[in-house]
């Protein structure tokens, strides 16, 4: 294991050597309650609970569902017992702060609560009840920041609810078009959910934020990949998010007789959609990086056993921090997909259905990151952040960095979702320092 | 192209020389009304045509559907219309003979008029109504047979409603088990089906045959493949109805995130399942013969674009006339799933669901088809039938034999299926001189 100062040196990241040490020097006190911590994540977890379930049977809720609807209710009334004064913006999300002064931007910290159908209870509740904790510890220690701490809890971050592109973070950012509050979605209009948890859907242009509204934005998260539980460390710094390119793909063969159609007659559209499977897989391993390559949702027409497949619909989606990759990707793909609509007698239409950009840390707070690390002996290690996450529509507004916690054996959106409780502390603990560390900064 | 008689030489059936010239010599006469025959199959089409569209939109008469049950009312009027008495029996198949000793056994012919969902206009519906056509050429011109000719209109053929094994003609060959009646499918057990097209499930036990009840049993049908249509040849003689063997396979991965989970740590179901895809066409291909090897269905878990998949359930489908052929097969595939499963890090799990045995045609009623076919100078070509037929449940009660004529582009369960008139015609004439050719026989 490298020493500390050694560790700081070899993440990768563009520091000057004087940076870290003295960012660490500056930091104050204040210490995570790891009990408190611990009872409301379990507290938190009932909701969306299967019925006779325990809390290794995970979480299922969804924004604006009863189960989320009676969470906010119950984590409202956790800010208000921890002596905070919790409000509502017009999108829904929850802000609370303490301390600072009244000139001062505040330093925001927080993460959702909403989870994936048949998720766990890290993705998110950790990060909400970690910033809390936060809030809490360093106004009971008697702290004085310049910068006001501030609590979000941003409604509606997981894509199952309206879709992709509809969490509630991104009104904050600004991203709210014409007819986006119709959108139907389970039985209601975003507009109506959006006043199922208390937002002002009228009024709902209220909860952009200017930039410079914040003077950082951090977010505490389970890494939902193994890269730190395989390495044994226990902080992760983010370098950024991801960009994520998905393809809808079309594959139109011929349906017919499973039973009289010869083999050298077929033209299956599966046989073809597997022979782009393994491309997809073949295209993203064929160089160096972190680049992924996935076909997630596949679905076969008519899918009767003693039907030769006619057409298969799916998805393909590239995520790397680099657009350029992607592209290089995507024309590595078509050039493939080409080859197997000749070979298999079918025609494959490759549409670029959505592209989400990069959104990288800034460095200032990744260096914070760092030095808050540093200062509890914890080893870091920069990382990117293959999941899309509230922070990536902030980081237009303010200076963002996200800190990762180990998912053992990398598991999330899953029941079986973990993260032991004392890495959750050290990461709650790491966050709270890294507030400290930027308060003390007048750029960060 | 052969002459007449090198082409009957040329079939690779075992007949001797002088067998099939003989044959033809017998047939008596009695011709085929063309346009009573378009009529009718015109006039079938109406039950169940999409709304608002026309005779090249094909039909959904699903048996036991409301569409289904007007039809056969349909049919029943123009069997009564051509002078003759329809009976049904306890499982709702349709009878109605002419002519004939009252001490000899019919020669039964007919098909079925259920059809799949987006089904097309000749499968069952040409076998059926070509029967009806031969009973009343035969009858009006005066033909005095020894054998009644008996038309048999199956009900339910199609797999659909109730699913495979369950098909009406299946019950006449005694395959009826305890609580088959009792089977429920689209809100409504088997017992109830039967009632809606006038069966009797209560005496159920009566609609089975004994051996002998027929002289034998010809069935006219589209062949539903390409071969005949391809080769030019109007006439096709069926050696036998392949054997199916049909698999499920179940493959467990790990779900996991698509963003945060890199690709040399991922168990991807659908990664295996597409190599296993694959594999079972190379196995199909990697012999001589006509085998076909199927992956028509395939349900792929969670299903979501940003999810590695997790699980994937998948049927594969073997056909060939040799059930050895089909062992190997599995066999093969066996290897290649233990393989794909190191490789992938995934458990295939490949379980033989069903199989069915062959129906092998019976010799003599393959020579009478190419007596009947040689008659009116019309090539024929023996092939094997890839798709189940009601003639394979009669298979073990009286000699068997199908004639096919060509489906345009072998396409068939779909709208799209035709079969040019003239080859309707040819083929109903074939029939009706096969069944004359066998009735000039004492034993077939």
């Amino acid at each position: 294991m490298p020493s500390r100062r050694e560790f700081l040196w070899t993440t990768g990241v563009t520091l000057t050597r004087a940076m870290a040490p003295a960012l660490a020097a500056q930091a104050g006190e204040g210490t995570i309650d790891a009990t408190r911590l611990r009872r409301r994540l379990e507290g938190l977890s009932r909701f969306g609970r299967p019925a006779g379930g325990s809390f290794a049977d995970g979480v299922s809720r969804v924004a604006y569902s009863d189960a989320d609807v009676a969470a906010r209710a119950w984590l409202l009334d956790e800010i208000r017992g921890a002596g905070l004064t919790p409000r509502l913006d017009a999108a829904g999300n929850i802000f609370a702060r303490t301390g600072g002064r009244a000139d001062a931007p505040p330093i925001l910290i927080g993460s959702h609560i909403d989870s994936v159908p048949n998720g766990g209870n890290f993705d998110g509740d950790l990060g909400t009840l970690a910033a809390l904790d936060v809030l809490q510890a360093v106004a009971s220690a008697g702290v004085t920041t310049t910068h006001p701490l501030e609590l979000v809890v941003w409604a509606h971050e997981e894509s199952t609810a309206f879709g992709r592109g509809t969490a509630c973070s991104r009104i904050v950012g600004g991203d709210l078009k014409a007819g986006d509050l119709d959108q139907e979605w389970n039985g209601m209009t975003r507009r109506e959910a959006l006043r199922r948890i208390g937002g002002d859907p009228d009024r709902i242009e209220t909860a952009v934020a200017r930039p410079g509204a914040w003077h950082a934005y951090v977010e505490l998260h389970i890494e939902q990949g193994g890269t730190l539980d395989t390495a044994g460390v226990p902080i992760g710094v983010v370098e950024g998010i991801v960009a994520i390119h998905r393809y809808d793909v079309t594959i139109e063969g011929m349906a017919n007789h499973a039973g009289t159609t010869p083999m050298d007659a077929r033209q299956d559209a599966l046989v073809a959609a597997s022979q782009l499977v393994l491309a997809v897989r073949r295209v993203a391993a064929a160089r160096q990086g972190r680049q992924v390559g996935t076909v997630g949702r596949l679905d076969v027409q008519p899918n009767s056993p003693n039907v030769v497949p006619g057409k298969v619909v799916l998805s393909v989606e590239f995520r790397d921090l680099s657009p350029r990759v992607l592209d290089g990707l995507g024309e590595a793909l078509r050039a493939e997909a080409a080859a197997i609509a000749r070979d298999t007698r079918t025609t494959i239409d490759l549409r670029l259905a959505s592209t989400n950009p990069p959104a990288p840390a800034h460095a200032g707070v990744m260096a914070a990151i760092q030095a808050a690390a540093a200062r509890r002996d914890l080893q870091s290690r920069v990382l990117p952040s293959g999941a899309g996450h509230d922070a990536q529509m902030i980081a237009g507004l303010c200076p963002m960095g996200m800190i990762f916690v180990p998912s053992v054996g990398g598991i999330s959106h899953s029941p079986r979702e973990f993260t032991r409780w004392d890495d959750c502390v050290r990461g709650a603990q790491a966050l709270l320092d890294t507030a400290l560390v930027l308060d003390r900064r007048d750029s960060v």
